[in-house]
């Protein structure tokens, strides 16, 4: 499949090597293109679906950067957030701008399929969620049906067993992705390194 | 102990019947008194140990009512959580102020000790945590290490392994806790019942 991967950090080239050792055929954009990188819009144009893999806090700009246009119709998976330090650590998620970064995007792209997923864990647990041992849950959102079926496969091509791929329904549920990170930061700090994740325990 | 409580919604009436159960001396405080519940200035001069178990839009005017000399030098459990449903469900956490309701609390009450705890789960899980099947953990936070400690015999007299209450540090983590509670509000639709709580698997 051709994929589009906005975004050069940690997370994007996590995805990139990924998604090129499955087969697909990737272009990574970047604000400045070169090093294995090019231009946003490019790489959302050469994408049949594109990973939003920004910083949250510029996720838009580089979203109005790649163009509408080049993301219409498509599915565009939303990893991002927009973690504000504004206030000391732990971060602030989603207060600057009443709402989460998956809606806003959703409402400035609203030709755009977006997926909110991946955002919960890190770079290394996306890509290799056996890196966490025992059960543990990966979370999606967005309004669109199918293009949620065409995540969780990809999602299940990354490792992710498929019951525990939880659905929270529509993009207004990123709301609770994204404040979950508060908490993700802080867990972090008590586990000592960033691979683990939440098992929702019933 | 004796103990207050504030609030008679669901969390408080299960945190009264479960702290009297064990052999507390515990007066209920309500912004109006009668069945069974004193003035929330009574409750709070009787507790040696107070829990806040009001909804928390309105828990500052709560302990204001309370009065902070009733409340001085003593521990004060924060249970609350104050959900922004101002922009529809799943609502938003700590948006409308800036920052945490913990951290409201501690600095208008600057003689308080104040630990978050327990505003993670439903009402039945704190007092029942072996009511989820598994492992799973329950967060603390403050800034006194000596109230943190009570705090976390009391949860262990509920039922909580000390291996499975985590100290998230001071009370600025009381971020990450509550707002968490935007995830929780989702999964609860998923799970399709409030008993269940999240395992920290690394």
């Amino acid at each position: 499949m051709r994929i589009g991967v906005l975004g050069t950090g940690v997370v994007g080239r996590t995805i990139t090597d990924k998604l090129r050792e499955l087969g697909h055929d990737v272009l990574v954009g970047s604000r400045s293109a070169g090093d294995d990188a090019v231009p946003f819009a490019d790489a959302a144009t050469h994408g049949e679906l594109v990973f939003n893999c920004t910083n949250g806090n510029a996720s838009l700009d580089a979203l109005h950067a790649a163009g509408e246009e080049n993301l219409a119709g498509k599915v565009l998976v939303d990893v991002a957030n927009a973690l504000d330090f504004s206030q000391g650590s732990p971060p602030l998620v989603g207060v600057t701008t009443g709402g989460s970064l998956g809606e806003q995007i959703q409402l400035a792209f609203p030709e755009t399929k977006v997926v909110k997923a991946l955002n919960t864990v890190s770079a290394n647990v996306m890509v290799d969620p056996s890196s966490v041992p025992g059960e543990h849950e990966i979370f999606v959102c967005g309004n669109d049906a199918e293009a949620k079926a065409q995540v969780i496969d990809l999602l299940q091509s990354f490792g992710w067993p498929a019951e525990h791929v939880l659905d929270l329904g529509e993009i207004a549920s990123a709301r609770g992705q994204e404040a979950y990170v508060a908490l993700w930061v802080q867990l972090m700090g008590v586990v000592g390194s960033p691979t683990f994740n939440i098992h929702v325990a019933r």
